[in-house]
Order: structure tokens, then C-alpha cells, then sequence
């Protein structure tokens, strides 16, 4: 069978997506690894006009149930490649294969690492890149955040709560993101910032027990001792399955796209943090999932009048 | 005083832009004519993400409550003109001039009219644009709905529950619109479609009586008895105040904007209803004003660095 239309990843770009290929009656399947995304990792989410302050887990579970209401059909698979095949598009995930007519990309963007001896050995067993996920674990323990921009400040602001004390690691010498998270993070009394400090390691035995730091002003390593460490240093687009010869990536591997979210291939859409665009936020991903799919809508209307 | 950044409307976009600039710290000014713009007029919204299925108006009523939790500053007028002043705009509504860095024009759409005879005799007497509005003054009674698309499905909808029955008068040959509201309006039983029916004049003595259409088939002219018609024939950009020097608007009389929601000015935005953007649609408009707001954030930083 060949599908009207294929959304993959069901993030909240994927699902606003598929509300609208349903409402319009398509025969459309969502093909993804899980259910919400990074907005799961958001922690407090409190710029999604109509919910003044929710926890992303929570704003998940909202959209889930919204899209339910629809009865989609969802399989649970990571995507291996898409290929042109004829007039459709040819995805293979798992061991199977599927058929469409038109595909929307919502795959997301997954966080950057620092690449960084002890990063891959101690992730789980200190190292998270998700406090809302992992924070609990070291309540009255101290931890680490590495990074300066919003995602870092939201993770300072939560985690103050829990934890005993948090060292900010920023490798710039000032905090970047908005005003209101700066004004907050720095009213909080058991945060060091520490500026200008390039993370060069973390250290333990079977679990974390720090990290050291160059300070780029003086040279000197130096060294924080830490049982968790909290790493919010950006995103990286989720396309490793887009082969270069579709050629519809930058050279930041995000996907180009228009102000239609269609990319330069017409039947072949994309939407949320995977797409080429400056701001990664829920409110913007929604939008652009109703457009993408309104998009992909409109491309089958006119395929189907020829 | 020169604000940071003037946002001109308070529908969707236009609160969507409203927090995302009162979490950045920006000084800045909501001028508005009312809160809720069109989306007061969307009846039942069920394809906002996080909303299964409520009231345009109570949509907006939360909308509104998320705003207020920053306690903006809204001035309801009527935007009279927008003017670049040396580095900034300068704007007049009212007898009040205003002048900020950049602006945001969130300023939405209104229904577009028939330009019939009776049209205007009969508004507020019969003639509506707003179902959710007035739909209930014509319970019981007969009614039109002129248009054949989501809007007018939407209306039919909605008046099926409440009028005796309901003529719905199609220019076209078909329905537009989601299927899955093409097929709920072709399963309500008090409906008529009457298709390739060009509305040509209102008529009453005080209130109005009734319609005549020309059936674009034969040509004939034909009566229909109604208490209330409903005119959803699309929208038309609130941009009257924008003078043509500025050079920002399309023949269609919308605002061009680039992915960023720029202008072609640099410090001049613009999100929802009011741009060049195929599909009117809350979720859009949401993601848009929190684009728009980023973008005149971006700006403003720049500026201050150099």
C-alpha cells in the first residue's frame, strides 16, 4: 500500500502534523523512535500560548491525548533511509519498508555533545543531558551544568530545588538566552557561575566524581568535584538518514526548507527543530507541523486534479 | 519614551510575540483594537495542539490569561498610521503618537465581504460574519451560509444544533475544506447545498427577509425565505494603516515577510492572518509571534552590541 502521506518522528511538529492529515481525511501513517521529542526534556514550559506553566513531560501527554482523539496510526521504529522510488518516497525502518506519496520530516534534533574523555563512560552514571529526566537522582548532591544559554539556565533554575549546589560551567563570558532565565539563574543562591571554562574531562571510578576545567583567561586547569553533570551545549538536527543525493540539508545537516516547509523536492516536507531555522521552540515547531501538513495537503489536492 | 518593540494586534500571533518579548525583558507596548482577533470568530477550534476541541472564545480567554500572567501593557486603539523616523517607527492611534526600535504588525484579517445591495442595510439585522457571535439570535428560524469552505463548514456545523434549518449557498461546484468537515456538513440532516449559486442581493423590510441567487447553471434567479445569512467567503489583511511607501505589501494587499518574519525593513515584523502565508490557522499564528518576537530580539541585541 501506498501511503498519502508519512510523518516521521511524533514530536510536538510531527503530532500538530498529524491532527491536520487527519482532519483532512488522508490515509497517512507516523513512523518514530518516541513519543514527544526534546520537549519531554524542555523541564518547565511556560511560552506555549494557552498553558501558562507546565512541565514538558506533562505538555507531552496533552498533545498525545489530543492526537489520539484521532486514533493514528503510529509504528515505533527508527528510520534507516528514504529514497525517491517513481512519483512516491520508499522508507526503510526495521526491517520493513513503507510507501508514500508525500512525507513530512519532523525527526527533531537530539542534544550536542562535548566529545570529551569520560562523556560516553560515564553517561547514565553522572553524565545526563536531561535534568528534567535524571535531575531526582542527585537531590542534595552536587552537580555541574555545562553551558550558558536558556536550556542551561532552565536546567539551573529546576535543579537549584533539588540539588545541593550546581557549578554553571560557561565557556563564554557572559550568559546567553532570555533576559527573565539570566535575572533568575543569577538570583539563585546555590549557584556558582563559573565563566570562561572550557570542560577538557570528567573523572570516577564506576560512577561520576567530577570534571576538570581550563580557565581560557589564565590557561590553568582546574578541577570541580560533582556527582552528576548536566551538559546544555545545543542541538544536532536528527537527519543521518537523509542521503546526500536528495541534497535538502546545510552544511549544519538541518533541512532546508521554505516558507511552506517544503523542501526542494516537492512532495517532500519538514518541520520543528530538524528544519533550517534559528529558534527551536514548541510554539514554532506546532505552527510549522499544522504547515507542513496543510503543505503536503494541498501538494496531493492538485497531484490528484492532474 | 522609545519602547524596544511595539506589537501592533492582540490575536494569537500577536500574544504569542507578547510573551516571548516580556521574558526577553524588553519595554515594550501592545497596541490593539480588542484581544482575540478572528479567532474569537472560529467557533469550535479542535487542530491547536494541546486542545482537543474548544471554543474559539474560550481559547482566546486563556490565551489571555497566559498574558496577563506578565502584566503587558495593552492601549486598545485603532492603528491610524506607521511611519520610519530616523532610526525608529513612529506610530499614530488615536490622537497619541507612539515610538519604538522595531514593531511587530500582528494585525490580522477580517471577513471578506459579498459588495451586494442589502449586504450593509442588513448587517446586524440578519447579515453576520460570526456564527459563534450571533448564531444564537436565529434559533429555531432559517438561515444561509454563503461559502463553501472550512469556515463556512465549520458554521454549518455549529447552526445545525441551534437554527430550524440551513441553506448553504456554494459559488462552486464543490465543497472546500478539511474532508473530514465536508463529510460532518453532508451528514447533517437540516442542510441544503445549493451549489454554482452566485448570491446577488439581501432583501426585508427591517430585518432581513431573505436572499436571491443566480443558479450559474441556467441562470436563472432564484429566492431563498431565511431570517439570517452568514457570509464566510475568506478574509482580507488589516493592513489599511500601512502606507504604500513603506513597500511591504503584496498585490493582495499582505504583508511580505521572510522565514524570520522580517520585512524588508530590519526592524519591521510581522506574524499571523495579516502575512503573505497561504494558510490562516491559530497553531501558525502561534508559532509566528513567537518568530516575530525573536527575531525583534535578535535585532535589538544586535544593534546594542556595535
Amino acid at each position: 500500500m501506498i501511503f498519502d502521506l508519512i510523518i516521521i518522528g511524533a514530536s510536538a511538529s510531527g503530532m500538530s502534523a498529524a491532527i491536520y492529515a487527519a482532519r483532512a481525511g488522508l490515509n497517512f501513517l507516523v513512523i518514530t523512535k518516541d513519543m514527544g521529542g526534546n520537549a519531554i526534556k524542555a523541564g518547565l514550559v511556560e511560552n506555549y500560548l494557552g498553558f501558562p506553566s507546565i512541565a514538558g513531560m506533562d505538555l507531552i501527554k496533552t498533545f498525545q491525548e489530543h492526537l489520539e482523539k484521532y486514533t493514528p496510526n503510529v509504528i515505533f521504529k527508527e528510520i534507516e533511509s528514504i529514497e525517491q522510488k517513481n512519483t512516491h518516497f520508499l522508507i526503510k525502518a526495521g526491517e520493513q519498508n513503507f510507501e508514500a506519496k508525500t512525507v513530512i520530516i519532523a525527526s527533531g534534533a537530539d542534544p550536542e555533545t562535548l566529545k570529551i574523555p569520560g562523556e560516553k563512560e560515564f553517561f547514565n552514571k553522572g553524565v545526563s543531558y536531561c535534568e528534567t529526566c535524571d535531575g531526582p537522582i542527585f537531590a542534595g548532591k552536587d552537580v555541574a551544568i555545562i553551558g550558558g544559554g536558556n536550556s542551561a539556565l532552565k536546567a539551573v533554575v529546576a535543579l537549584s530545588k533539588i540539588v545541593s549546589y550546581i557549578y554553571l560551567v560557561v565557556i563564554e563570558n557572559e550568559l546567553q538566552g532570555e533576559r527573565v532565565m539570566i535575572e533568575k539563574a543569577k538570583q539563585i543562591k546555590n549557584v556558582k557561575i563559573i565563566y570562561q571554562a572550557k570542560t577538557t574531562d570528567f573523572f570516577g571510578a564506576n560512577f561520576l566524581e567530577g570534571l576538570h576545567y581550563q580557565d581560557l583567561n589564565t590557561g590553568a586547569k582546574k578541577e570541580i568535584k560533582i556527582s552528576g553533570a548536566f551538559i546544555y551545549i545545543g542541538v544536532k538536527p536528527n537527519t543521518k538518514f537523509i542521503s546526500a543525493n536528495l541534497d535538502i540539508l546545510n552544511e549544519k545537516k538541518e533541512i532546508i526548507v521554505d516558507k511552506s516547509c517544503q523542501t526542494k523536492i516537492p512532495s517532500l516536507f519538514a518541520a520543528g527543530d530538524v528544519v533550517d531555522n534559528q529558534y527551536r521552540q514548541i510554539s514554532i515547531a506546532v505552527g510549522e507541523g499544522a504547515r507542513a501538513a496543510l503543505s503536503a495537503i494541498n501538494y496531493l489536492d492538485n497531484v490528484r486534479e492532474q
